[in-house]
Order: C-alpha cells, then structure tokens, then sequence
C-alpha cells in the first residue's frame, strides 16, 4: 500500500521510541527511572480535580472552535499577570502545545519553507514542520556558551525568501537556556527587518532559577503582530495529559486565518477546558514552590552528572532538562543497552537519545536529554546508574580506545 | 505578514460560519433552535460521569501516543459485537473523529493527491484534504436516487494514478444515505482493482431506520488491510465535547506510520479516555432507545418539510441529517436573513448553508442541510419557523420570478 513522502520522511518520537524497551524492562520486574521524558511525579493542583468533578452537565456537548470564553479570558488575565497585553480574542484554546506549534506552522508555511529553529530543539519541531512539508533550518548554538544564540550575522546569513519564522524554545528545551532581553531583542529585529514570525513556545515559562527574570517575546510590544504565543497547561500544572494548550497572537487577520484549522478540528475536550480554568485558578504559591522544587532537582542532578568521569554538561537555568554529551559511542545504542543488559538492584534509568534533537545529521550522537522531573531521591539513583552503566557499556569511548 | 496558500484556500467551517448571526440574535434575546450543527440534545450516558468522577491520581500524566489499553480494549469488544475483527493493536485513540480523518489523510498524501468522496460530503472533509495538499475528487451522487453510489464505471473513470483512497461517510453525513452491501462490495473491488484505500467514516453506525442492517467496511473481510476506519464516541453517546476518537487498520505497517503523527501530539486526553472507558460501558439499551428516539425525530422533520412548498427532500435512512433544497436564490444568504430578521414569538432557526458540502461550484447553493438533533416539540417548532421564514423571505423563488 502506498504511504505519502510526508510520512515516510517523518521520524518516531526520540523521546518515545525506546519504550518498547523500558516495557520490556519493566516485564522483567525492573523499576525504570523515566528521565526521558518530561513527565513530572510533581502533584496536579487539587482546583484541576474540583473543577472536574463539579462538572455537571446533561449533555457533553461541543465547546466553540476557539476555546470556552471564560478559559480564555483566565489565560488572557495570566498573561496580564506576566505583563503580556492578550485579551480574550487574542487566545484560541487547543490541544496542548502541540496543537498550537501545528497550527503555527501550517498557518504560515507552504512546501519548501523554511523555519529558522536554535539546535538543538525539541524532537517534535521537526514533526510539525514535515506535516507541512516545511523544514526546519537549524541556528547553531553551542553547549560551551549555555546554548545562548549566535550574533545576528550567523541567523540572518540563514535567511532566505522561503524563510517565514523564527522559532524559540525559551526557557529552552532541551538544553534549559534562558534568553536575555538583548537576545529577544535581536530577534525582533532581524524579524522585522526579513518580514518573519517569531514562534515562541513558553510552556516553561515559570521555570528560571538562580533569580533569573524571565523576558518573554510577548514582551516586545512593537512586534506583537508577528509574535505567536505557544502556550500550555502541561508543565506549569504538571497536568501533561490535560491536553489544554493555545496560541495567542495580537493580529486580527491571523486569527482569522487560523480559525479554520481550529474549526476542522471542532473543538478541545469541554471537560478538559473546565480543569483547565481551575488550574489557572491555583495560587502563585504553587507556582513558587515548584520552581524551588526543580532547581533543587536540577542542582541534584547537576551535581550528580559532574561525577561521572567523560561527562560534558553546563548547568541550565530554566526548563527541566539538560543536554549532557557522554563517553558512548552512540548514545541511543547506550540506551537500549541499559535498559536491556543493565541494573542496580533491579533498577534502571532512560533518557532521551540527543540526536533526535538536531536536524543537522551525525549531530547529537554522543548526547542524552534528561529531563530532572522526578524527586531528588530518585534522581540520585538515576544518576548513579547512569554512572555504573556507562563504566560497564561495551561502546564506551575509552573502552573502544582500549 | 505572510500566510500559507494552503491556509488561504481553506474555508470557514458552513456548519460554524453563520455562528456570530446566530449570536446576535441571542443578544437580541432570541432563542435559536440550531439545526445546523450536529449536536445532539440527547443525555451523555451516566457512565461517563461516573468515570470521571471517581479518576484519581496525584499528576495527570501523559497518556500513550497509542492510546490507554483499556479503552482500546473496550473498543476491540465494542467492534467484535459488531463482528469487526479490530485488535487492541489496529485501534489508536484520537482527538475525535476528526483527528482520525487528518492522521489518514496526512498519512497517504502528498500535494496534489486526490481523494474521491460520494458528494454532497462533510464540509470538514475539504479542510482535512486541504492541510495536506490533497484534493477531494467528487463521486456525483443525486438526492432523487437517496444518494446512493453511481455504477462502478462512474467511479472508475475519476480514478487517476494521484488517486489514494475512496473515503465515504456511512451512514452519511450530510445525506443520511445508508450504503448496501453491494455498494460496499463494489467499493471493495474498485479499491483493490486500483491499489486504493478506503477511508470509512462510521461514527454514525448505529443510528440507521426502519430495521435497515447496518453493513460496515469492516466487515469486507478480504480489504480489512486497506479499510481505514474512522470512529468517535461523539454522536453514538452523545458526548461530541469529550473528543475521543478512534483510527482503525488490521495493517502494521499502517499503524507503524500513523503512530509518528500520534507522538507528534503525544497523546490524547488521559481523563477523557478515562470517561470514554464509561462511555463503553453503555448498555446496548441507551443506544436502542437513541436509535428510536432519532427515528421518531426523522419522522417528525421530514413531515414538517414535506408541508413547505417548494421544498425537496428525500426521507433518509441513517445518521442524522436530512440535505433539503429550498426555494430560495442562495442558502446562505436566507440563513443569514433569517438569523438576522426572522423571527416568530422571540424565536429563530439556523440551518447549514448545502454549499459546504459541495466542491463543485455551484452545486448546493440553494440546499441546506438540517440536523434533526432536537427533541420532536423542537423540531415542530423549528421547521414551523422555517416555513414561515421561506413564505417571507424577499429572495425566494417565488418573489425573484414575481
């Protein structure tokens, strides 16, 4: 049968595609700690429950394409929390994140076009990139310089007439950089001056440390027409599998033009959109607690990696990950081989394999994602088998010098 | 700024367009009877709630790309009952069935592909073609023969070698047309004759009248490689705010595809699939009593329009729409004149305008397309406000030839 180009060039989920085998290490009785996706053990707040459970309605009945009124007008108030000017007609409600970065790319991008993207970048850029047959041009950044962005020669030397946007991660995932308002402002200023987009998924908005302030491109109030805000509920509230997310731009006709693929798709779950409006209902202290939770996480698994002779990382400031080069031969083959041959105690640990965060090919090979959103106990364990594993794995560098 | 000429060719939705006219007669302090959308007044089954109710966990984590294992178990038996041979393994859950319909097509087309579909056909078909480039290729099929398939030599000579699937609606949406197993048979033929897909859209599967036996594509036992079913708890449970959906293939490699879309979306809501397990859990009663209940609302609208002068229907068999031409100059126009100026004792009527359901230009224009998901007092009302609106509607037949 016959399978579109489309498909056949899109690749499986880095982050997912080794769980085959961490069910299989699970059926052989052992614990896996998943530091491979960013899935958080930290608590949903208790107004996502109360709201779902004061749901009551006769009939679960469509939800309007744009979103349920007052979740957009709690959203547009969080913004105005954060100094960022969305009203309600700003915001359309989808389904996580995902949705909306679909949906930006699909909206401004035909065949060919090109998308400017800092590499390495989540996996899944490249997923909503190739459903529209758009490609992502990598921006080299460079673990030595926290992956902060080249000078604005280097990005503009990238533009070309198929170029419709700029796209960030900030707080970035996977590598944690924060951007600084003089980075942000480079942005703006290349986006202006090349008529582009600038995408800006902030779903980790919350999560900087060390006191750094966070600047948000919905900060930069003369470029608000062309700023498209990714947004969701999955990290902030750790509510990953609420699926509530949206896009937010100030630009009438955009909003227009988007509304048809919001309108294809009907609407985003109504119950969901209830629990959604009780999350953004939870106090700044949840939010506050979190963030102190993490950066201790991140100062554990910091500490931790610095312990294991051959590995490469910097500590980030914000999101919940780390890029991490490690000894190994190829770090997806050390992967499989730990979650198969390797464990302490009937234990074990994943992580995601870093070259499905680059597009540039042979990028990445020796690189890991982990993503420090379990308990510092258990991050302790993770790291320490990750430290035994990595002395025991045939490829390693050093064994393969030998 | 830039958009796509993909996003540019897309419609708004005929079904959601009208809406604002709508509003503002609500504003007025109208109440509108909505036989445009299919959103039906029936009860959502108890089982939902109760399931919803009783989730408890600490996080709402992520879900599988695939889908819970529960539920897709419980739509393996739900399909069984109707002796359709899906695995847990050939079903993946989806955001509705709208999702399903956007994962098949991506999924087996590339730009300029083409997708022949019975017409009239779901507006949305259009916009899931659309994303991808593809292209509906209207089969012809006339409201005098109750919309049933043209002879396979019609059907034949639309095929070309960018020809991908044959994808119907059954029963039919917006025709309520209900297919023979001889037309299936002959779908079958012609799609391994010409190494095609068929995509089946069967989201209304139980609701078929007057003891009609409802035959599926999943019962073509020899194509069940190339049947690309598509199915939603929307309409058989009356919960089309849960968007729970489902894509279906006994074809691994099929699945081995579709799945890269589903993790690029990483999964579908975890609590409505939680709700959805409920939903499975309905007693076969609720969905006789639905049936009968639809039956007896069928009767009742098609009564009413067979007392409009110059109105033209056919009595449908199956889902829950009847297309209806009017003695009117353009559709959208008198449902827009009728939101707008029409109204009797405080109340209105919308309908949905029969052109979105055609690519054909200029097909349908004076067709609407009305749902009967209203209880039977509604909908004497809503056609009795209909008759009353086309009496007095200045671009009437009558009026423009007076």
């Amino acid at each position: 049968m016959h399978f579109s180009e489309r498909i056949k060039a899109m690749q499986t989920s880095p982050i997912r595609r080794l769980v085959p085998f961490a069910d299989e290490a699970k059926k052989k009785g052992r614990k896996v700690y998943h530091l491979n996706i960013g899935q958080p053990d930290i608590k949903t707040p208790d107004e996502y429950f109360e709201a779902v459970r004061n749901f009551k309605v006769d009939t679960v009945a469509y939800a309007t394409s744009q979103g349920n009124n007052d979740l957009r007008d709690a959203i547009s108030a969080y913004y105005k929390s954060w100094d960022i000017p969305y009203e309600r007609d700003d915001i359309y409600i989808t389904n996580g994140g995902s949705e909306a970065l679909s949906f930006a790319v699909m909206t401004i991008c035909d065949p060919g076009d090109e998308l400017l993207v800092p590499e390495p970048f989540y996996a899944n850029y490249n997923a909503f990139a190739q459903m529209a047959l758009a490609r992502v041009v990598p921006i080299p950044t460079r673990a030595e310089e926290g992956f902060h962005l080249p000078p604005a020669g280097v990005i503009e030397k990238l533009i070309t007439p198929k170029t419709r946007a700029i796209w960030i991660s900030n707080p970035g995932n996977p590598t944690g950089a924060v951007y600084t308002p003089a980075e942000l402002e480079m942005l703006v200023s290349i986006a202006k001056k090349h008529d582009l987009y600038l995408i800006a998924d902030e779903v980790y908005r919350e999560f900087t440390y060390d006191g750094e302030k966070f600047t948000s491109l919905g900060h930069m109030k003369d470029a608000l027409d062309r700023v498209i805000m990714v947004d969701s509920v999955s990290k902030r509230f750790s509510a990953c599998g609420a699926r509530i997310g949206c896009i937010a731009i100030r630009n009438k006709e955009f909003m227009g033009q988007v509304l048809k693929l919001c309108q294809g798709r009907l609407c985003v779950s109504t119950l969901e959109q209830v629990g959604a409006v009780g999350l953004y209902r939870t106090s700044k202290k949840y939010l506050e607690e979190v963030n102190s939770e993490y950066q201790s996480r991140r100062d554990t698994l910091y500490k931790g990696l610095k312990g294991i002779d051959g590995v490469i990382c910097e500590q980030p400031k914000g999101a919940f990950y780390m890029m991490v080069k490690a000894p190994v031969d190829d770090a997806e083959k050390f992967i499989t081989w730990m979650l198969q041959n390797y464990e302490v105690g009937g234990e074990t640990m994943m992580a995601a394999p870093g070259s499905g965060f680059y597009s540039t090919p042979n990028k990445g090979k020796d690189e890991m994602r982990l993503a420090y959103v379990l308990k510092n106990e258990d991050l302790v364990k993770a790291v320490s088998i990750l430290k035994g594993a990595i002395a025991a794995y045939p490829g390693r560098i050093e064994a393969i010098k030998a």
